[in-house]
């Protein structure tokens, strides 16, 4: 067959447009529980399509994904948050219960529809309640059209998703955070490295008589195939590329390859100047690309291991197997665990993450220079009624039952409501427990006029116990941002501003925050939608520690009729639509 | 001041208008998890008001019960059914989820209005999932306008909810019970009186370094004043009505006073023919009222127990104190714990539950002679793909994401469903396991014209073990209905009819069906709805085991629209209103 030329053209024309604006890759996803046993004690997880973690979404840049979703669970709405994903268009693909759409309620199906747009290494995790500690999670590494433009070389790739985990259920984690008998979760039983721990059987009371009929409390089976240890399976001399995300719900989480230094060269889907590293600092919500080489013996297998900072750790090192071929998987090394640096070496941690600088080479555009509005965010902890609560400037976010973009969109959010505090008083002594009486609750959002450049100064401070104050991730959705410096102490505008180097501030989606520090980061309102600001700890943010950013509130796209029917959008007629 | 006579006459006769309408009775319920030991071991309920169980509604008929929700768990719907009320022009009270309504989501208030139109114990429940065996339930109790009307005198009376308790969670229960790898509930743990029982916390594991930090697994205090026994308190000589109502997730029940008779005054609302007995086996959603004479030595207390029947039992008898003044409560009887007759005493079962019949001075109206519809619905347990299901005619009920009266009242049904079939087999052979490949799903409603009088005649049938058949509980919404009687083996049209005195019928809400037998109802479907009728135990009904009865569908009454939002009800444009 010999094509007319100029239709030739044409359909090699049409060919190159559907490949420049991407597939579309669809996927069809049931939710339901499982009884599944990741450090090897039995638990019900929130599972996708009967396997956990979720399944990983692999993807190229410009595509568009659409995930449908069924909902199984019995009793529990859910929704699923795309981290990093900026939803511009779509801010109601954002995934956030009672912000960016109803829960999806159970026996609903729901459509996810949204464009990959950049490259890089993301995750994707339930946001309503604390569904993420549920197990509900999975993987989503968006490649570039063209692996060759990216400023490295590897020959294969693996994507691990690192976890903190309890053994009691969410629900009442959830119960024991907001109780006026405020009970905290402590400290995780297990990590888990892809999804696979092990916790110590030994410790799992065993009682005679122990069966259904008598309670069946706790089941530990440390030879269950769901707790092998994940393997990296690697040929000596090659070069491999791991995708490293934590989904924590609460630790700061340090990894370690045994033996073998690894090359940072990718953070929250944007390359950095390499770094060197031996071990590698992951706060929840963080992303990593490492390069490393099996150029170690290959007649032995090495540790890959994570383990707990920033915080007192009480959980055993977290372990993955590094697997030479063509030596068995399962033989593990006789050497000791990974060790991690002193959790609370505080200089260290800030010290390596002042090491992630923009690369030189792919010069991303620059923050603007100057900012239309600076917010003041403290992160306070402080007592709610007889319990407790965190918050920013002492306002901790509640979710109403109206989704608060709908709630914005039509118009339902009743008065105008009093916008929250940009800032704190002066004086505020960072170095004490608050000073206020209480929390208040809200969750009005914080209004930018579309295109205004904001510069955050996240300011930590001491929480409720004399000389306490912890690291914070702080997550942003909807957008990157540039992170201009980190600092300890109280912010100071007239000085510190001057010590931030913005030549090569990086773009992030994810910053920590150090105790009793700051963190400051620069983002341009550009994308019309309510964006959710928070700390990706989990109990934190079920707390309260979070804000809503709503920009170009007069060009809020329109809602599907699907993300609607709670609360307030209940009624239609309330939405003219 | 003086009234004028024709003002006076008009005032009084706006009294008596008003007290013969009756009352509005209004209660705000906050529903929120609860962490409570209810049998010393501690697990996450779903309380009201911080309460458990929740609190007794006790009105005198005609009033209308006006009850706002609002839904404060993190992530999961709720909904209340008020076991017993008839919700005449209000099908949409029901509280059952997918049935009457969308289940109130987390953040949302839900106003539930209806008329306690008749006097009688009652209970209410959550009716979502198997959220009643999460302890979401209290008691109903709706009094004469004139005591004195009742053919019975006492001095005082007591409300008792019995259940029994299991400390797995529902969720996981609920995960159990539909995954392909079928898991039974097991026995109870625990068995409850008012909402308290004791577990034997010796049979807990006590394991060294049990702490938060190490997985705090189960947590029994014998000393918990949660767990302390219920008391009845009664003056020597006095009489006393218990109301007695069964919300047990799975148990047939037997209830006991140690050392008195107890005379049998009302089933399920409707007075009986008094009946004196020594033990009283209640079925999950009946409930009877029953008196006592303290006539025993007042030097004493006195157990009440509870114990398992028609199950072989592995759970230790429930207690509560029947403590005479002046006694302490707190002191226990010395003497054994009550025993129930013999588990398996089928013939003994059915003997007692022939006892009860219409109060001969009470009568209600009488069965209808004739019947315009025989529904014959053979009571099935049968496989599902890997998994198992219950069934009625071998459909087992699935709820879809719209409220199934929504679906018939604003035509979102689809295509006109399939009718559910009206019989089964013939030839089919109780004695054996079922030979059908495997069980169907669906959700369409039997319907009827408004005013049809209808015979439900339940057939019981072997299970998937062979030589096993258990007893099921069915219960009615919406109707109480004539319980016309009960047989052995295959229920024959020709002569079985014959066996029945309908002369004395009573009216119930509730009846079970005993192994390998028959239980055959009538009623009226004179109220325009959608009403369940199924098994009570809860995981036959999560497996399934129900049905739906629609009655005068072109009747149907508006639904609020807070009771829509869910499934095809998002989109109040498909509705038309």
């Amino acid at each position: 067959m010999i094509l007319h030329p100029i239709l030739g053209l044409a359909f090699f024309l049409l060919i190159l447009s559907v490949t420049v604006q991407g597939a579309v890759i669809e996927f069809n996803w049931t939710v339901n529980y499982l009884r599944w046993a990741p450090d090897c004690v039995d638990k019900l997880v929130i599972a996708i399509n009967e396997g956990f973690p979720g399944p990983t979404i692999n993807v190229t840049e410009g595509d568009t994904i659409k995930v449908n979703v069924l909902n199984k669970l019995p009793t529990e709405g859910i929704v699923i948050h795309w981290h990093g994903m900026h939803q511009k268009g779509t801010p109601w693909a954002d995934g956030t219960a009672f912000v960016s759409q109803c829960p999806i309620g159970p026996g609903e199906e729901f459509l996810y529809e949204f464009v990959a747009a950049r490259v890089g290494t993301y995750f994707y995790h339930g946001h309503h309640g604390m569904q993420r500690a549920a197990g509900f999670y999975g993987a989503l590494n968006v490649h570039p059209r063209n692996r060759t433009v990216e400023p490295f070389k590897y020959d294969k790739e693996y994507t691990i998703l690192l976890n903190d985990w309890w053994h009691k259920s969410v629900h009442e984690q959830e119960y024991n955070l907001l109780a006026d008998s405020f009970k905290w979760v402590g400290e995780p039983q297990s990590l888990l490295i892809g999804g696979r721990g092990a916790y110590n059987c030994s410790k799992v009371p065993n009682f005679p008589g122990a069966s259904s009929d008598t309670g069946d409390f706790v089941k530990c089976n440390s030879s269950s195939p769901q707790c092998v240890p994940f393997s990296i399976t690697v040929d000596p001399g090659k070069t491999y590329r791991l995708r490293i995300s934590s989904v924590a719900s609460l630790a700061a989480l340090n990894f370690i390859l045994e033996g073998h230094v690894m090359t940072v060269v990718e953070v929250d889907g944007h390359y950095v100047k390499p770094v060197v590293v031996d071990n590698l600092d992951v706060y929840s919500g963080e992303s990593f690309s490492v390069l490393f080489t099996a150029d170690q013996d290959p007649s032995r297998n090495y540790w890959a291991g994570v383990n707990v900072r920033a915080r007192l750790p009480s959980t055993p090192t977290g372990v993955a197997v590094l697997s030479y071929n063509p030596n068995d998987p399962g033989m593990l090394p006789t050497t000791p665990r990974p060790v991690s640096p002193a959790w609370n070496d505080f200089a260290l941690s800030m010290s390596k993450a002042k090491q992630y600088v923009a690369h030189p080479d792919f010069k991303e555009p620059l923050p603007q220079k100057a900012t239309d509005r600076h917010l003041f965010l403290l992160n306070l902890q402080n007592t709610w009624k007889n319990g407790r609560r965190w918050s920013a400037n002492n306002i901790s976010f509640v979710p109403t039952s109206t989704p608060i973009l709908a709630a914005y969109k039509y118009n339902l959010m009743g008065e105008a409501p009093a916008s929250p505090p940009d800032s704190y008083p002066t004086d505020y002594n960072i170095s004490a427990p608050p000073p206020f009486p209480e929390a208040n609750e809200g969750h009005a959002a914080y209004e930018f006029n579309l295109g205004d450049v904001v510069d955050v100064i996240i300011q930590n401070a001491n929480s409720l116990t004399a000389s306490n104050s912890e690291i914070h991730p702080w997550h942003l959705h909807g957008h990157d941002f540039w992170l201009l410096g980190y600092g300890n102490g109280k912010f100071n505008v007239s000085t510190d501003y001057a010590t931030m180097d913005t030549s090569q501030a990086p773009r992030r989606n994810t910053v920590p925050v150090f105790p009793w520090g700051w963190t400051v980061i620069r983002f341009v309102a550009d994308n019309p939608g309510l964006w959710p600001f928070h700390c990706h700890i989990e109990p934190h943010l079920h707390m309260g520690m979070g804000v809503i950013f709503g920009e170009g509130l007069n060009q809020l796209p329109d809602m599907p009729k699907r993300t609607l029917g709670c609360g307030l959008t209940k009624d239609n007629s309330n939405i003219g639509i």
